[in-house]
């Protein structure tokens, strides 16, 4: 392997494919990046077993040589010193040489880098999983779906499949769950053309899906999504993301869902954000992030918390809109505010059943999303 | 206690007092912030015993009412919640009354605080030294000052005495001087009308000078420097910083300066930087950080590092001069980029007296600035 490249372009790709490099692997080549080079470009690869990303560079663009080839090959080299190094070269044009055992050679300006390279075969190898039902998805959308659910999967280890996301597909309606079982969050979109396709159990890391939401461009690019039996592949420009699909059946949630309620009300949702956050504030130095609502018989609701050591916060808010019964009802106000800083609608519904039923929070938009906290049982 | 204030100016105040709180504090009034009210206005003082930082805030400015006192008064209040609540309450207007047993009312728009306070008089009370001998300093100046010696303290606190920066004034040159025994600092400038005053041993810990260069505004603000037997404090504006000094004598340094030399370079400084800076990156993996100089018989320099597992780094430099015996020596990059980083001159003069002598750095500039950084041992 003996190339030149241009040192922006291949910091671009290297970027890319580091989220997939794990610090804590056990297995040595998987602390490398892995280059192929063909006279049609260069690949780079890296993978932690769960997540595997695969960046293409191609010899030329519309206007200008990325990559000179002079002759094709591969090694594997450390990652991190690499990830460092080349960002850090002094010229643009960045000369590489693989010799004997691998032994790389790395030159640019007045600075020569000799560095210790793996024999590109034992690097794992990617998944055939083209051919498998593909979807097709804006890629700000998908953003905002991870965006709009992740923040509600369990951290516990004990439960890994709540670790990660729900993805199901049926009738054109693509539907995010995540739920921590002391809350849950759903978005869903209508897509277009996949009338045939349908799927139930894809369930998908919620760190994954972070890392994938890091890659994906702000401009509107469509991200392609292959699904097969327990890896998914999404293509974005020419960064292909491989994720595994965790094992295990996801709960059912249909159930825990309300249908009914008795109180409804219509908030702004920003005023509602900031009088959470302040009340918020108190409760978390008792460490329960417990707060209080209630209606009022003004028509406003009041939010409160209190703590013996510090005082009390008190709030009144405004309502848009009142139906039903009144209420008084505590609830964890963390998982609140989690709530709150992802809703985009400027007015937010919050629907209850009782004083021990799961609250519902819906923003009345178009948005499709859905978020239930369940609230505390307190004394008074 | 009964007042209203601005919450933006209220808010300014917090946040340069706050930097005296201690988070791990055993003696729970100085978790608090102590607020003194009278006709012409509010006074904030916060103290972790080695740093004590107080505000004022004046009734009126020029042009508007800041505080409107209807009864004065003080109060001691918990200084996390405080910090945080006050940033976030939904108006300008802040409306604050102590009532019985120090609870603490504030009120703005809608929300309501209700604050357990503490007893004022259980708050230590700040040293006097009004009347010592005074210094004045341009604010930029003194940061530059701080900036350029604190980050070759100690973090060892086996030998308090070197946590500290020693700082000296003797015939109107104020000297500031940091060693860890590996490296040292020193920083001198001229300043003005203090023919009467000198100093020797006032010795400032690292932490609190960083705090200190927080406070100073970027804008030139002239700092007034008191110096007492046990204390020192920094006027700001309206602001009052008062520090410990540090008990103890520090080390003579002198000695350890060379005051000949066998190898003279002078450098561009940021072309040295980010050679040495890639050469650290290698080094660092083989957690020694080393890096060898050397001259050629060019006339240039290299400078090199090498890790059994990574590979090698090799970088050539041209020198603007080179005056004396070729050399070869090695030492701690950390180190050296320590120095590069705040160093403001263009070129650099790196001066040896052999390869096992410290090293020194002098920027080429008015600075008065001098950097010594011991070699390492190493075999080849």
């Amino acid at each position: 392997m003996k190339i030149s490249i241009l040192k922006n372009v291949l910091n671009e790709s290297i970027q890319h494919v580091s989220k997939a490099i794990s610090s804590r692997t056990t297995i040595p080549i998987l602390s490398g990046i892995k280059l192929d080079v063909t006279y049609s470009g260069v690949t780079l690869t890296a993978s932690d077993t769960d997540i595997s990303i695969q960046s293409f560079i191609p010899s030329e663009d519309e206007k200008h040589t990325i990559v000179q080839v002079e002759r094709p090959g591969s090694v594997v080299l450390p990652a991190k010193f690499f990830v460092e190094i080349i960002k850090k070269l002094p010229s643009q044009e960045i000369h590489m040489e693989v010799k004997d055992q691998f032994q790389t050679f790395i030159s640019a300006g007045a600075t020569e880098i000799q560095m210790v390279g793996l024999d590109p075969d034992e690097f794992p190898v990617l998944p055939n999983i083209e051919g498998s039902q593909t979807i097709s998805l804006p890629g700000d959308l998908l953003k905002n779906m991870i965006k709009q659910t992740v923040f509600s999967i369990s951290t516990h280890e004990t439960t890994p499949i709540l670790t990660g996301v729900l993805w199901s597909l049926n009738n054109n309606e693509l539907k995010f769950t995540a739920t921590d079982r002391h809350r849950l969050a759903t978005r869903s979109a209508n897509i277009e053309g996949v009338e045939d396709i349908s799927f139930n159990n894809v369930v998908i890391a919620g760190k994954t899906l972070n890392e994938l939401s890091k890659i994906i461009p702000d401009q509107n690019t469509l991200v392609d999504i292959v699904v097969a039996d327990n890896q998914v592949l999404f293509k974005i420009d020419r960064v292909l993301f491989y994720s595994r699909i965790l094992d295990g059946i996801y709960p059912d949630t249909s159930r825990i869902i309300p249908t009914t309620h008795k109180t409804e009300l219509v908030l702004d949702t920003k005023k509602l954000s900031e009088s959470i956050d302040r009340a918020y504030l108190l409760s978390r130095e008792e460490k329960t992030n417990i707060v209080l609502l209630q209606t009022m018989e003004n028509g406003g609701i009041e939010i409160s918390s209190s703590s013996s050591e510090l005082g009390k916060v008190r709030e009144e808010l405004d309502l848009i809109e009142f139906k039903g019964d009144p209420l008084r009802i505590s609830f964890n106000s963390k998982y609140m505010l989690d709530v709150l800083k992802v809703v985009e609608s400027e007015q937010l519904m919050i629907a209850f059943m009782g004083v021990m039923s799961p609250i519902i929070l819906k923003p009345l938009d178009d948005s499709k999303s859905q978020y239930i906290i369940l609230p505390y049982r307190t004394a008074n």
